[in-house]
């Protein structure tokens, strides 16, 4: 257990590193005019996060034979997608959140015309950099990987979580209704990072359907997860206060159906991730370390 | 003159009607879940555009021998880019319009925060639709043309012209300033809608830049005109109050050269867009239409 652990801090670590590396490469420069919204880009996106989506990119790809070269744009892609959806969520007219990740949101810190622009440019950057997948990646699985993220994004996916969340504030919800709107708000493009790391590194249709099912799975068990630190995590650690769903009534899982039986759909969220890819070898070990690494955490 | 307006009405009309009917399909029916936003992207795309961003794109792809098939997914995906930049720019935090084509903009209908994922979810859709265009264009090219819009659309286009002109508001301008405001802000977009036509069409490398020196100048002469009739144009046939620019203090080609010389200048960015487009035959007729129309409408 103890050595298991170990395994994973450092192959988390390892592997934000590398994306961290290839964002800050990524991002147009600071200095590079207009300047000011490349520094809130930057700021929104090279800001401590655990790198999650793309980590599973990379290993979803790996796991299928693929390169880390291959997966890379996307796999940065998908988290400057989060990046963008936070800071948009993050905004006055939306949940009006003023820390993140223990620093001032970027509208925070930059103004809210610029946050909203930052995240607009986010957003568009991270179609170009799909577009530039290494040429190894056969140009049609590339405009595949494109339309599933475009998908993964839109109303049918994170859009419309986020609207669905915000029709939900304020009011009593069902079990269902919460596994909706997480499903689309932070399920689809956790998902989506999974099954375009196996399309990339040139997956079979059975592998991309059990890679899929798998993220499903993951993102299930990490919205539950960040439901139940919300409610009783360490703000010193989370790097915002404990609590804050409540404060806007937002519909979670503890709030519906209780912390006992929350901890219970994510332990079994996290079996039915593992099932889902029994029938990789120990490319995949990558992937069970992180589907574990989503209910263990504490940020 | 008088036939050839007629003609050119005629023309715009039919093209017109042709996108309108391509956007009503491409866009999610408003009554599927979660329909508010589904409303609000129809409310804010669906308004009696002029549509010059997909006519163009048509256009282009036809003057090198492509087909309207071909062109159309690509041409509305920018068409809704342009949309929803509108609706951001319209946002509280940005210009706070109330009124965009003789109707309440996005937010005043249905809500900041429902404006903001609905613009959010405009752009996600393009990036969607183009990677549905057919297969007979070739997929590595269609990937060079998702690059090329998510670039235009990005800090070195569309939304880097819209930091360099909130940048601006309130304080005195130069002229090189105004010119690299507008054609970041407006022109490259439409430079992409020229662009993105030809390398659909297939066209050859020096028609395609042919292509880009043409929708250079069209975005150029657009946009002096466009400041032009927000001075002394006629507010019922726009849509909104005149004067709006100069409430906002916005850098604008009359209040730094005048309106004389922006007449001017304007003329001659028609006559340079007729010039790019010379070696080309009687099918870009229909640009040449355009590039005039640019500068001769009343809205």
């Amino acid at each position: 257990m103890r050595a298991r652990t170990i395994k994973l801090d450092e192959y988390l670590k390892e592997r934000k590193s590398l994306v961290d590396a290839a964002l800050e490469q990524y991002l147009p420069p600071a200095g590079e005019a207009p300047a000011r919204v490349h520094e809130a880009m930057r700021y929104s996106t090279l800001d401590g996060g655990k790198r999650i989506r793309p980590i599973l990119t990379l290993a979803a790809c790996e796991t299928v034979g693929g390169s880390v070269e291959i997966a890379m744009p996307t796999a940065c892609a998908i988290e400057l997608i989060h990046s963008f959806s936070l800071v948009h969520d993050d905004l006055p007219c939306m949940d009006n959140d003023d820390f993140r990740r223990g620093r001032p949101t970027a509208h925070r810190a930059f103004g809210e015309a610029m946050a909203l622009l930052a995240g607009d440019a986010l957003f568009a950057l991270a179609f170009r950099l799909i577009s530039l997948t290494p040429v190894e990646a056969p140009a049609n699985v590339v405009l595949d990987v494109i339309r599933l993220i475009a998908s993964a994004a839109g109303t049918r996916g994170m859009v419309g979580g986020q609207v669905m969340d915000l029709l939900a504030q304020g009011r009593a919800v069902e079990l269902s209704e919460v596994e909706q709107i997480h499903r689309l708000k932070t399920g689809a493009l956790l998902e989506a990072s999974a099954v375009a790391g196996g399309m990339l590194g040139g997956g079979t249709e059975a592998q991309v359907g059990a890679l899929s099912a798998y993220g499903r799975n993951v993102g299930l068990a990490f919205q539950i997860a960040d439901d139940i630190l919300d409610l009783r995590g360490d703000a010193a650690k989370l790097g915002k206060p404990v609590g804050s769903d409540l404060k806007l009534a937002k519909a979670t899982y503890p709030s519906v159906i209780g912390i006992e039986r929350s901890v219970e759909l994510a332990a079994r969220a996290v079996s039915d991730a593992i099932d889902a890819i029994s029938g990789f070898d120990e490319r995949a070990e990558p992937l069970r370390l992180v589907a574990r690494f989503s209910v263990e955490r504490e940020t």
